[in-house]
């Protein structure tokens, strides 16, 4: 049986992936969570009806999530992911040997089991003796620990159901207090092309940018999401990612990327004049 | 009547635009030209089925063509654009009081009426007095013609129906010979995430390479083109994009642009690895 998979990026617009095989679906508490198994994208992790992971293209979410703060400082040792359930980010930071410990918490078990059984690509490495999992809410715990991190990463849904409170203004204080003087914090950051993850945008970027003496936006292309253009945010209590990149000292770790290397590192923060007016609360659309 | 616009970008992806009104359908002996005014992207121009210029984002297109060399030297004076029937390349260049001349090739006088009756924001500048606009075939030109030129831009549709000459190693020796010594060669190389594209990007670099001295790749944003990631090659006798932009020179000018700036105009050459594996012949596909 073939059929379509239809995300709708806007009233006005959608995408089609013909999928070969309905994988899974199941219906947690938070969300609707599907996996179809497709020709284009190989197998696709499809959440409330976005996509969430494709095997395609996931590599580029990933590489850009960890590597760019990792290269900004690569003595990061302890490190907080809140959400990433597909297990992508984790896989990714455990190719660091200097990382000592990975606390990654996700509010939906559901979303790690229906990884763990069907992407293996990026659940590989939830088991990793490093990683210690809780499936708990990340907002309570950012309020509740007492623990210290060098990175964390909000590896998070769109601002709609479970995502929501890891856009607020008191979820990124809290991350704060748990940073390390150096402490560099990423996030998933939306979109600047269509209208409401445009506004998700401009709300985060002013939130972090009121919490963190640093704050930048950084951009890649990520086909499978709608527009292909993608941002995350780095903000940080002392390293600039660009002037403080340690490209030699990362270059020297071998790690191979397929999508990040240390050029693109510094490329990636040169947005497009329409992104940087609609961030500084000078623009309102594309 | 509301519709949907269908394009497809594989056999298993397709995209779809809701439409308010079908403005214009024409064939001519070249190819199916359309034009829809639709809610999300405004008037959109396809070809054969494929979108070439929508309102929202045709900016992004045309910035990148444009700028790129122009800053790299802000001194050219003689431009030949051939291809680019919607006007929007013509309309950015005539933006540098600088250049004397711009010789437009376009093979199909449908498009260009069209866009001068349903696309003035594209098409407003085609009768400047600098402008002279030949309805004829581009290749034929660069054979015959003596004129030689500061930069040339190859404002092609894909290598399929009539763009498809315009990827010839023949066309790119005969554009070599209509450049001055230090001329500069933009061309549209097509897109590395889908298998057809990313071919096509792969051989119109490798011919470009092989005849020019200097032959570069950037990527910028485009996402009402399949995988929002697209690209295009520049190719020159003497300047190195990234080493001789001419920063200064060109912000002096006070030409303001909605995607474009000097310091994306750096950013934009810092390629992804998978791309610039693809570009060595190293990677066959993402």
């Amino acid at each position: 049986m073939s059929e379509w998979f239809t995300e709708k990026h806007t009233d006005f617009a959608k995408f089609l992936i013909k999928t070969k095989e309905n994988v899974f679906s199941g219906e947690s508490e938070f969300q609707k969570i599907d996996i179809f198994d497709t020709q284009e994208f190989g197998k696709i992790l499809v959440i409330d009806g976005f996509v969430n992971v494709t095997e395609k293209d996931e590599f580029i979410y990933h590489d850009m999530i960890t590597h760019v703060p990792m290269a900004t400082n690569p003595d990061i040792k302890k490190v907080l992911v809140i959400g990433g359930g597909d297990g992508g980010t984790v896989r990714e930071l455990t190719r660091y040997k200097e990382i000592e410990k990975i606390v990654m918490v996700e509010i939906d078990s559901m979303v790690v089991e229906a990884a763990k059984k069907y992407l293996p690509l990026t659940s590989e490495k939830l088991d990793d003796s490093r990683v210690t999992l809780l499936i708990d809410d990340g907002i309570k715990y950012v309020k509740q620990t007492d623990e210290i991190f060098d990175l964390i990463i909000i590896d998070s849904t769109d601002p709609i159901g479970p995502g929501e409170g890891l856009f607020s203004q008191d979820f990124y204080n809290d991350c704060y207090k748990r940073l390390s003087d150096d402490g560099i914090m990423v996030n998933q950051n939306e979109s600047p092309y269509y209208e409401d993850t445009a506004m998700e945008m401009k709300r985060a970027s002013a939130k972090l940018a009121a919490t963190f003496p640093l704050m930048k936006v950084y951009q890649f292309h990520m086909p499978s999401y709608p527009s292909g253009h993608w941002l995350f945010g780095f903000a940080s209590k002392k390293y600039d990612p660009v002037k403080d990149l340690k490209k030699e000292q990362w270059e020297a770790l071998g790690i191979q990327t397929q999508y990040y290397n240390t050029d693109l590192h510094v490329g990636c923060f040169m947005l497009p004049t329409y992104v940087k007016e609609m961030l500084k609360g000078n623009r309102e659309r594309i």
